[in-house]
């Protein structure tokens, strides 16, 4: 009959309908479908487990670890869970379901229960054997060895490397490292992520409020956390509220849900340079020219704003920056906003006296007229940059996101206040000239 | 003496000048250090190893696997890792010189070549005899151990956990799995980053043309590629080019030059929203109160550019769909956008008609008026989402990077057309009346 490698159908995947999927799924070689169900994320073993018959359900499910089986679970309906959940032997609904108790994005909720223990007054050899024991019973991963009390608190850890380098009959507490980096089941998957990439770690013991060891976070699910924060920012710095499955599993309705509230959000602000341009409605009808150029201008400010604002929001989230060097922030992008608005400015100005020494199309007060162009240009550039790098600070300082300073949110802030510097800098400027 | 904890450096750390950094690392307790300079990413060792004795350099570069050496010589200029390459033992040397020949970004560059191999017929116990020897000498990473033949091809691989389950007596070949993903010397991370996260790996074999196995990446080093390849996308989409270091690293003329060249770019194709406008100079003569909503109505095509771009950028990114679904996407967005642009359309037209009942300030036409702001509306914002979808697309299909379809670039392309739509609509409505 006819077969079809993992690659292949991993290729397809993200189009496939459910019966498609299915229908590829038992097409694959047994020996690798193992490894293509792990590979999946939550949702789809889910979805897939939904629509294999009972019977074969369990075969699955006792594939995965303990910490995949609860967000598999999480990715069901309650009924479905509740279904699920009662087919596992006892043992595994506990470890589940002490897992279910955690928020998805804590450290609890990405903790696998099953890690490598060893006691600090064995031998090494004696730690070895013990490992292979639980190797054969159910751990998953085994990159480190933690060694804890008989009140299950941690002592000290070694690597794998370690236990293997050191000579057979010396004590694991003398080659254990004593000084362990660890997390508490409360802390955020954001917080966990960025201890893995400070410090390179393959594992983090995860304790609770009496430092009893709880489990491990491992650096592979930190992969899909660093990609689930990017994904999030992503789409935030774009405009929109951050989706929770791949483009094509969000309902047609549910992704119309997550683009329209910031896009009214933003509409009624823009409603905003309507009023503004009508205070100057008198300032237009004498010189219609003036009009022309409130796109430009206006625009020049949203660009350097989005700019200035993602640049801080991916730093923040890297821990490159923290609240209190906003002073250092806003002295740096202040100036990196003169200067590009001094750019911008003149190749404006260099634009509009061209234009006029060809076609004349600015009539007798061309070079003010750029002037004041030129002149608004460098305020909206500078306040573009020095709103956009400062709102993502005050957002996280009143504990909101950083990363709803969006691009457009931003340009929609500077343009109303670009049509407001605009036509002040204009009626300064060509008072009794133009205007 | 003063001393310092891992936490409280960390903390510190990305606004510490170089001398204040040498400083407190100095002050980090012994059993600390270590593991504090193997956090740090290349660019800070290098900096940090030029500061310190040529005499302690040695120490230090020790700590470092052959790719984490090799990314370190990399971050040098030319003389300065001319003269530290010279301070390693022969063995080094030419292990860091292979890995050197690799682009940086390529599973090569990624690479450690020390692997735990073993020989597909040793017995299980000879096999964990044999790791436990190599652990002694030199191997970092033991989480699969790689059966090789004798030309170093690939025959099969185990994990840790397997071996220590299987029967002290059978054979590796009889335990190990065969059928292997692996990548070539020259694949991009991009691609290895996204086998990780469909797979799950710990680690993937790197082959060379002949099949025989070079070394192994691991998931540690793809946590950071993960990282370096969101904050590239996450720049780009911010409408300037990809930063290589943290934000305060980055001098304050490197910064603009990432930055200036977008904004030039887009200020000159903001030009043209002029050159459209004074087409319609006629128009905004006759009726000044067309002109206050033109921010408005571009905007809003901006904004729905700018949230499709992103999504499709970030999709792209995330291998959730491929250039030939393009169709699917375009048909979707565009009933996307005009569904957005018809509630949005019908605010702006409400609005127009509240202001008007309490004020008058639109004059006898305000209904048509609203009518042609609300039809132009629906236009531009169909318009921006289907030109910000598309555009990622169209990039990716010529080989240019999807991420560089950024917000302000759609925001600039759809406020030109945007520019032309709201004046034609306008001119066919209004035609008679106001015009
Ligand atoms: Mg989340
Ligand atoms: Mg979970
Ligand atoms: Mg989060
Ligand atoms: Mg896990
Ligand atoms: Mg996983
Ligand atoms: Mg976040
Ligand atoms: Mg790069
Ligand atoms: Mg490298
Ligand atoms: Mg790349
Ligand atoms: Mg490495
Ligand atoms: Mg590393
Ligand atoms: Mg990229
Ligand atoms: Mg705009």
């Amino acid at each position: 009959s006819a077969s079809l490698s993992m690659e292949e159908l991993h290729e397809a995947w993200p189009v496939l309908s459910i019966d498609e999927r299915l229908e590829g799924f038992r097409l694959l070689p047994s020996s690798v479908a193992d490894d293509f169900f792990l590979g999946l994320s939550a949702r789809e073993q889910a979805e897939l487990i939904l629509h294999l018959p009972t019977s074969e359900r369990r075969t699955w499910v006792r594939l995965l670890p303990p910490d995949d089986l609860a967000d598999l679970v999480q990715a069901l309906e309650p009924e479905q869970a509740e279904a699920l959940l009662s087919q596992l032997d006892d043992a595994s609904r506990r470890e589940v379901n002490v897992l279910l108790a955690y928020a998805e994005d804590d450290a609890g909720g990405l903790m696998n229960p099953r890690f490598a223990r060893v006691r600090p007054d064995m031998t090494i050899d004696e730690a070895i054997g013990y490992l292979r024991k639980q190797a054969r019973e159910k751990v998953e991963t085994v990159y480190y060895a933690y060694a804890l009390d008989a009140e299950q608190r941690l002592q000290g850890v070694l690597s794998l490397r370690q236990l293997f380098q050191a000579a057979s009959d010396k004590k694991v507490a003398d080659v254990m490292q004593h000084d362990v980096i660890t997390v508490s089941e409360n802390t955020d998957q954001e917080v966990v992520s960025q201890l893995f990439t400070e410090h390179g770690f393959m594992a983090l013991p995860v304790l609770d409020e009496q430092n009893r060891m709880k489990g491990i976070v491992t650096v592979d699910d930190i992969v899909d956390v660093v990609q689930e924060e990017a994904t999030e920012d992503i789409q935030k710095v774009g405009g929109m509220e951050a989706l929770e499955a791949p483009y094509f599993e969000v309902g047609f309705f549910g992704m119309l849900k997550k683009r329209i509230g910031w896009l009214l959000v933003l509409f009624l602000g823009q409603m905003l340079t309507a009023t503004a341009m009508s205070s100057f409605e008198g300032a237009i009808e004498r010189a219609v020219v003036l009009s022309l150029f409130v796109p430009l201008i206006i625009s020049s400010g949203g660009n350097s704003g989005s700019q200035a604002s993602t640049l801080i929001i991916r730093a923040l989230a890297l821990g490159e920056m923290r609240l209190k060097d906003w002073w250092r922030v806003a002295r740096r992008e202040v100036l990196s906003g003169l200067v590009l608005g001094i750019v911008l400015g003149a190749v404006g100005l260099g634009r509009i006296m061209v234009w006029q020494s060809m076609s004349g199309a600015y009539g007798d007060h061309a070079f003010l007229l750029g002037c004041a162009v030129a002149l608004s240009v460098v305020g909206v550039v500078t306040f573009g940059t020095l709103a956009g790098s400062m709102l993502p600070l005050v957002l996280r300082r009143f504990g909101f996101d950083p990363a709803s300073a969006s691009a457009p949110f931003v340009a929609t802030l500077v343009d109303v206040s670009g049509v407001v510097i605009y036509f002040s800098v204009a009626s300064l400027l060509l008072r009794g000239t133009l205007l």
